[in-house]
């Protein structure tokens, strides 16, 4: 697929910037009451409708944040869209536009793109926004690319990472550490073939950890989750990076600390039966894997009695005064153990 | 500069990735008081105020808009910027705030950033507007940067490509071609200096063009100009591609046929001395060079008298019937040359 080898592709050249532009965006419809001028002109317009307009950025780099050689088009067009999606609803705020851009070797023939771009419709259908804008371009090497995504909110549901004050108790949705063990399987499978071309990828029975990596989510039902329960987070942040860093953003921007229990981290069964494959420590896994986008968040103490027992809900520890510090408290101890940021830093492990 | 060979230059990783977005963003402040939350949380946050929401995004890579071995860092950071800016221009918006995205190799150390974001800075403060996000990444080769810019304006104000009438005036800002004789001036230079380091760039006498490649400005000052000669556009687009391409798209979205005539179309005397010097027809430059910046648009026949003696615009047609098509009159006849998109295309050339 990748290769321009097969005669039967077509080369992007074939239909020129704006013949691609159209090409690849022509069966996108809009959704949305708030897109007013989409694709097509010099900028898009979007109509706030009395909101707040919330909007982010990300760029995701061939062989930097995915592996073509085991990661489907498809699914990185959709993933690209979703973390994107997730950062909105970090902020608590309903996405509602992205623009797309690429650049993209011209290796890459229009088929490749066809499939990104069916991987980002997907994407715009499951979360219903629009695709209003973005800009295609030819690159050296590899394949770039940047989504922006646009979310419009009442100021009053807004949620940032400096809101969370001393006794706040520290919640998570979902699992953690699943994503990052998937893509060990997937590292692992893509070493083994590339050693031996005729060996079959062993992922059976490895499900959900693969699709937590090459095909997350965004909590963007978390916002109305909590709107039934008539809780709002003081503090919040998409779990992007592991645990730890997230933790210590909240840390940061809050001027609290956090006591997080061991104990309480939420964790697939299927995510530790596979992490003692690797002999890997699971905790570590949600504490620096990251690609969890699971949202983090603080609620007050007296809110407590309201989420304690949902199950998209895991209450993991509470903040404390900053100078206290981040620590975790080990299992089976008190024991402290300090937090430190060893996400996946873009830039130390290459 | 670029290669990281020299002991006292400071790679990325020494920072990390949300040290190195601290440090290149740090030294902004913000100007617009639309511009509610900055870099540092999840999304940055934007108060409309009553307004559209207008927005836009473009990349730039390596080796395909820019070459290293010319184009100082600085102005990149500025042209990044200034690209974008100009399609809200062309929306007959204000610019108000940008998100910047970065996918770097290893060999650009933190001082090559920096060179980048000070031309940044100066794009910022030379148009008053406010960077509030963006992400930074390592990529496995190359620059890529993917900016998007925002605009808020009163809806009476915008204009879109698709307003223009059969009759309608076309107007354009300033002189075209000159961007892209300075693109042959400096890769003529660099050839020259690649067969021969010994060799000295001969530069001199032709300061504007090299300007109008390497730092061109986006025309936010034509939307005060036309509300004080109380001209509203019946449609517009900036010529990014070539003037060529873009009567292409004004007739394509208006749904009208232009006629452009040859004799009309501004250009620099030193554009025109430099397209001799290469053999060139200037009016080609004009029509397909691009990169000029400047806002092609359509009024209403009766604003004729209003911006006929203006200095910043030049006439230089009208609309007809679609179906009468796209063709330049021809200087001294009344033949007609069929206009075709012979723009600059990204994917073509290479």
């Amino acid at each position: 697929m990748l290769e321009d080898k097969n005669q039967n592709l077509t080369p992007i050249s074939a239909l020129g910037e704006f013949g691609l532009i159209k090409h690849l965006t022509e069966k996108f419809s809009l959704r949305n009451s708030s897109s007013e001028v989409s694709v097509g002109d010099d900028a898009a317009v979007i109509n706030p409708e009395g909101k707040k307009v919330v909007v982010t950025t990300d760029v995701l780099a061939e062989g930097v944040h995915f592996n073509l050689g085991y990661v489907p088009l498809k699914h990185l067009g959709y993933k690209a869209v979703v973390v994107n999606l997730s950062d909105i609803a970090a902020m608590n705020a309903t996405p509602t536009q992205i623009l797309v851009s690429l650049a993209v070797s011209n290796r890459f023939p229009v088929e490749a793109l066809d499939e990104i771009y069916e991987g980002i419709a997907l994407a715009c259908e499951r979360y219903q926004v629009d695709l209003i804008g973005g800009d295609t371009t030819s690159s050296t090497s590899g394949l770039v690319m940047s989504i922006t995504a646009i979310g419009l909110e009442n100021e009053e549901n807004l949620v940032k990472r400096s809101g969370a004050k001393p006794n706040d108790l520290l919640v998570v949705t979902g699992d953690l550490g699943g994503a990052y063990l998937g893509l060990q399987i997937l590292e692992r499978e893509h070493a083994i073939f590339l050693a031996n071309p005729q060996m079959q990828p062993e992922m059976e029975g490895y499900d959900y950890i693969l699709q937590r990596q090459l095909k997350p989510e965004a909590r963007t039902d978390i916002k109305k989750t909590l709107e039934e329960l008539d809780v709002k987070p003081t503090a919040m942040i998409d779990v992007s990076d592991g645990l730890a860093s997230e933790i210590l953003h909240l840390s940061d921007q809050s001027k609290v600390g956090f006591r997080l229990y061991e104990d309480k981290i939420p964790m697939d069964s299927l995510t530790i039966s596979t992490a003692e494959e690797f002999n890997l420590n699971p905790v570590m896994a949600a504490l620096s894997g990251g690609e969890d986008y699971e949202l983090l968040f603080t609620i007050k103490p007296e809110d407590f009695e309201k989420i304690r027992n949902h199950p998209d809900f895991s209450i993991i520890g509470h903040a404390v005064d900053l100078e206290q510090g981040n620590f975790m408290v080990l299992r089976g101890s008190n024991e402290l153990s300090q937090i430190t940021a060893q996400g996946w830093d873009a830039f130390l492990n290459r």
